[in-house]
């Protein structure tokens, strides 16, 4: 699976929370890490999502969508002929989507009073239009306020989100980090202690987020017994 | 009351439908008719804000929301601190929204699978963030292919919504037909026939609407008795 993420941030490299999610993805391939930026070639940027399998769109939100930047970027690359052609049919499009607010302001009586859901309605219809397949969004909550360990969590959301074909299902986030350990252990070199410290600890918070998640499961099958 | 409508359209002078809106509304006053152009001085921006009573942002949809140009409006002129101000606080929002999509297009299980009000949701969204009162949106589906009588309907129906301090309910259009025939009839130059004729051929246009408002009443009136 290749993926396509597709930045709109009108000052990126002041981003923090951008900066973090692209330093988490420097091991993975097939991947394109591409910020959107004026002035817009239209052809390359139709080239660059026919030749992906995974389409995020990844912006903090602005007055409830994506920076001016990004509706640019649809209203000139994304013309009724390239949709029409069913350029796009069969692709995945996904919403990695940041926010000032809390997770609790949103929703139906909160000071926001929709959900990320519902906020985003106009992306499901656009990929409802383009025949894509809608994944569900991530929503990233107030990023510099989270904990370090939440942040490490989310970093392995995001990194599934890009790169894993079945992420929101627990076989598919089992076998996901599988082959990331597998895949650290047989492209290592066993002389570079250093990086073989990275790989073993790296393997070991894998590890620790595998057991996590068979714990919830194990909580959700209880929860669903009583 | 005082009403700014904010146009936002790439092409606005190729547009017919953008033409008929601003011709309908050349004999009413406290109206600013305002096309968004780049570049944008925003001090002049929240004046414009800050000075009228309805906002109303009048846009054709693509991609299901405003074109780019309306977002560069949104990010640079609606700032944390004018909003946070409440520069806007108890001002009206209205959205009177072009679609080349058919009405019977909207809505779960059609082809663009939800409801403008859907599609909306992030300009409510942002009228809750401002303190303002959030209007029923205006749709207009498929301008170019509506019969002349519907035009017309159209044009009373966005003449209200731009000039009529309560155009959804049945009183509030009755008092603002009245309020229109007594005016043209009291800034009449009774020397002026063709003038003249022009108006009574308004007030007769505005009569037959006002009947064929109070037959669909007696129409809702009856259904709700059976």
């Amino acid at each position: 699976m290749k993926t396509l993420i597709l930045i709109a941030h009108p000052e990126i490299e002041n981003s923090t929370t951008q900066k973090f999610f692209q330093t988490s993805l420097v091991n993975f391939e097939n991947i394109t890490y591409h910020p959107i930026s004026i002035p817009i070639n239209i052809e390359e940027e139709q080239q660059l999502l026919r030749s992906n399998d995974r389409i995020i769109l990844q912006f903090p939100l602005f007055w409830y969508s994506a920076p001016a930047l990004l509706k640019t970027w649809q209203d000139t690359v994304l013309s009724t002929s390239f949709i029409n052609r069913a350029s796009l049919k069969g692709k995945e499009l996904g919403i990695v989507v940041t926010t000032g607010s809390a997770k609790k302001d949103f929703g139906a009586g909160n000071p926001e009073r929709f959900t990320i859901s519902e906020i985003l309605r106009p992306y499901e219809a656009m990929a409802n239009k383009a025949m894509m397949s809608y994944l569900p969004p991530l929503p990233v909550y107030q990023f510099l306020y989270m904990k370090p360990i939440n942040q490490q969590r989310l970093l392995v959301d995001y990194q599934q989100y890009v790169t894993n074909p079945n992420f929101s299902h627990f076989n598919g986030q089992v076998s996901w980090f599988k082959k990331q350990i597998q895949k650290k252990i047989t492209t290592q070199d066993s002389k570079n202690t250093s990086t073989l410290e990275t790989i073993l600890d790296t393997i070991s918070q894998n590890q620790e987020e595998l057991d996590d998640l068979r714990w919830n499961l194990d909580q959700i099958k209880k929860d669903d017994d009583n």
